[in-house]
């Protein structure tokens, strides 16, 4: 069923030279399928049909587009074992894992379907003439959201359903009335097209404009970059490293007309481990963290990669037990070769570095891209010294520092840079000593966690997936939850408007 | 009262030994105060009080910065007749419209004093933890919106009070628990003093943190760019031209932490007039256009520049009388010689572009600072053919297109740049033959109104004024109305938190 072509709206198109093929982590070989990778004539025809697309698109009714959205939901539980067999084969997760991130998946589709099946996210609001009001007469004005155009998402090397082809940037964008096209993740190319199929089916059978959507197939920069600097495209989604969506930022801030760009990108995580947890619960709090260092073989935007606490007897037993219980967990694959060489050297850098402590580091000959898990400790002095140790290891890797005192500590989390997220373990009896603390993590990231570890996000209204610059390109979005829905639109004013020429649900 | 010194937090200073005075553009006078511009070490500090000063004050409650805000306003209102004086003597502007932005602004102040008294703003939302849910158990999340940080604000020179030292960036920024440093516009330098010293006694006696606010003297860009570049600085809010606030879109976008900056820019602000409406009411539209074109000396960023019309000989009729009516009304001063200068330049260039008509003008020898009023024209073609009749004339000008039929005007409108507003003038009968020309507004607009001018901006929660770049750099926030507060403010989510350490609205 996988053909390895581009979808250019709902037509699969084939018209360029290169292809590569996607790389099965487990066994380090190439899958069989060869992928035709976009031309610049295919990524322009994609944004063409895109920008048609979306002057009837942003006028279905939200009822339509909640359809669209569910049988989006419908069509990928249809690929069955298919799409868990390519994802699989793709990343080296295991099926859990596949079946579990399809289910989210569904549950974002469906949360927007819910969500735009009324009109109480476009924050309509109404302020009625005051004909007689002195000195001058108030007009009547109403307000709404509408959408921005077409969107380009592209896909996340860590996510290959929930954040990537129907994850939650394109289903908040095709909630919003926006088409989207997709650049696919270039490890992904099969699980895109596949879903990408499912969405174009969902898209023929709900009736929507061909050109809602488009699946293009890229290696490297050339297909991204033609797609940012397109001045149809109106704003960009990522999910990925800060290089990748940095240089995505800069292109678009640079085009005539600059666009926003949602990237989501690295985080370190911090987690403070007060001296008081430590001395009551050290050992359930290092195989809680050793489960959370591990977990998706550390592949997660919110692994906690630093980990805080004042040096003591108990620090260095806690370090030594993390350190212990994490090698213990069976090493597993990752995503794809560069992400396991990206590993390596990012690890290697940082160990090499002044004052770092190698404290356990699992069996170092692995076979093809499996991971050595590795816990590294330094001094709080050491630490603020060299920003280099700030760098995030994306994989299963953690880097315990002891800090002196609190105050260290805190300048520590001041001299860091913006985070997804920080995670503080203490005891109740100390509360009403951690103002500081809050008070300090609160400037530098998007979400606190209590007694708690930051991996595992909920899909919810409550969240904020995002956080100051670089863990996004704009602390003001989330990435995750039905308020995500807020980086496609802008607000639009109509004053002293005709009933009949209004959106309905500012009609009198 | 005057001393020509910088606020640097809430002390006077004058290190530098660059001066500047404002001009009297009526009188193309000096006016005779010297101010001194900030130097660079006097920018870092208002910027490191800035930053100590909001650590406190976004702790403070909205009561608080609610009664700090209606002192201001109170403040301002004490400055009476001083302040009226001294932005007539830097402005040219009648006392009459000094007189009504103070009311505006006064009014500004109130309304974000009004909207943070509760803490309805910050879009609180809870999501109750479930502990038995399967197969992973729900964690309570509670989301809430905090403030940015420092904000600069630049002052605009066609609004000294309103979108200036206190006007809405200033409110909304300080409503929300930032602190703000004024760039104060060169040409203000006096109100914008005045105002100032209205804000820091304000600060004082409601006890707000030194470092809240600083209001900073400058030409030229060294100050601008050392305040943009400053790492401790979190957003920018600016009114005024395309090329000033897309250079400080680009300084910002380039930081190694690139931080939002909300620019209300250009905009030309298209009339659509069907040929129904100028066949039964040429006159009358005539006559509110010349006073519309020519309100503030057409200095207002929702001026008329590009009113688009079918080509008929009512139509050749209906540009002569608007013109016979635009010159008819009396000449008014420009509010300072670079923008006379701007409008002469402006206006010159376009009327030699190919194609353009002068159809009125008033006379040409005026004094001093005042403008002549121009009417020109131009057929849907030649406008198609050459994008440089775009370009804004800032003040009392207005480009008439006479489009060969309804095709050409809505290619027009597509074609164009993002604007603030667009307006459509049409009967009641030819409403249901509508949609097609909202449709092209609705893309290209912030602001459409229906048989009005788009001069007047209310200030109301139903208000957008922004727009499609380059009418601003983010089409997604609102410079006006109470929800221009979300352009300082970001989401945090607190996750299984101690009922004691949540902000009070969150706790159970």
């Amino acid at each position: 069923m996988i053909t390895g072509k581009n979808y250019i709206g709902n037509k699969l198109s084939a018209q360029g030279d290169i292809q590569h093929k996607t790389i099965n982590p487990k066994l380090n070989k190439e899958n069989p399928t060869p992928f035709f990778e976009a031309t610049i004539k295919e990524i322009d025809e994609a944004v063409q049909l895109a920008s048609e697309a979306f002057k009837k698109y942003r006028k279905v009714s939200g009822a339509q587009r909640a359809n669209f959205l569910n049988a989006i939901a419908d069509e990928i539980l249809n690929l069955d074992q298919e799409l868990i067999d390519i994802y699989t084969m793709e990343t080296g997760l295991p099926e859990g894992r596949a079946i579990g991130e399809r289910g989210r998946t569904i549950f974002q589709l469906r949360s927007f379907a819910e969500l735009v099946s009324n009109e109480d996210w476009r924050e309509n609001t109404i302020d009625e003439a005051i004909p007689d009001r002195k000195p001058l007469p108030k007009n009547d004005l109403r307000k709404t959201l509408i959408p921005l155009g077409p969107v380009v998402v592209f896909g996340a090397s860590n996510f290959p359903l929930a954040y990537s082809t129907a994850g939650g940037d394109t289903a908040s964008a095709l909630a919003s009335g926006c088409p989207v096209i997709i650049k696919a993740h270039e490890m992904h190319s099969g699980t895109s097209e596949l879903v990408a199929s499912a969405i174009i089916k969902a898209a023929e059978k709900t009736g929507m404009p061909n050109g809602v959507f488009s699946n293009l197939i890229g290696r490297g920069k050339i297909v991204g970059t033609a797609l940012v600097n397109n001045p149809k495209v109106k704003a960009v989604g990522f999910t990925g490293s800060i290089a990748g969506g940095r240089a995505l930022f800069n292109l678009a801030s640079q085009r005539e007309e600059p666009i926003p760009v949602f990237a989501e990108m690295g985080s370190i995580n911090p987690v403070i481990i007060t001296p008081k947890a430590l001395n009551k619960r050290s050992e359930e709090i290092a195989s809680t963290y050793a489960n959370s260092i591990t977990l998706g073989t550390g592949q997660f935007c919110t692994n906690p990669g630093l980990i805080l606490t004042i040096d003591s007897d108990k620090t260095v037993n806690f370090i030594n037990d993390l350190a212990k219980k994490t090698i213990a967990i069976e090493p597993q694959c990752m995503l794809h070769p560069n992400i396991k060489s990206g590993f390596d050297k990012n690890s290697t850098n940082i160990t090499a570095l002044s004052g770092i402590e190698v404290i356990g580091k699992a069996q170092d000959e692995l076979k093809n891209n499996y991971a050595a898990s590795q816990i590294v400790s330094v001094s709080g002095a050491d630490f603020l010294a060299n920003p280099k140790m700030h760098q995030e290891v994306f994989g299963p890797f953690s880097l315990v520092v002891k800090s002196k005192n609190e105050d260290e500590l805190i300048k520590i989390i001041n001299n860091l840079e913006g985070q997804l997220t920080g995670t503080i373990i203490a005891e109740e009896e100390e509360y009403s000593e951690l103002e500081n603390l809050v008070d300090a993590l609160e400037n530098r990231v998007g979400r606190i966690i209590f007694n708690g570890v930051p991996t595992g996000v909920e899909v919810c209204p409550s969240m904020q997936h995002g956080g100051p610059y670089p863990a996004s390109t704009d602390s003001r979005f989330t990435a995750v939850g039905t308020n995500s829905i807020k980086r496609w639109v802008r607000p639009i004013s109509y004053q002293s408007f005709p009933n009949t020429l209004l959106p309905k649900a500012l009609q009198r």
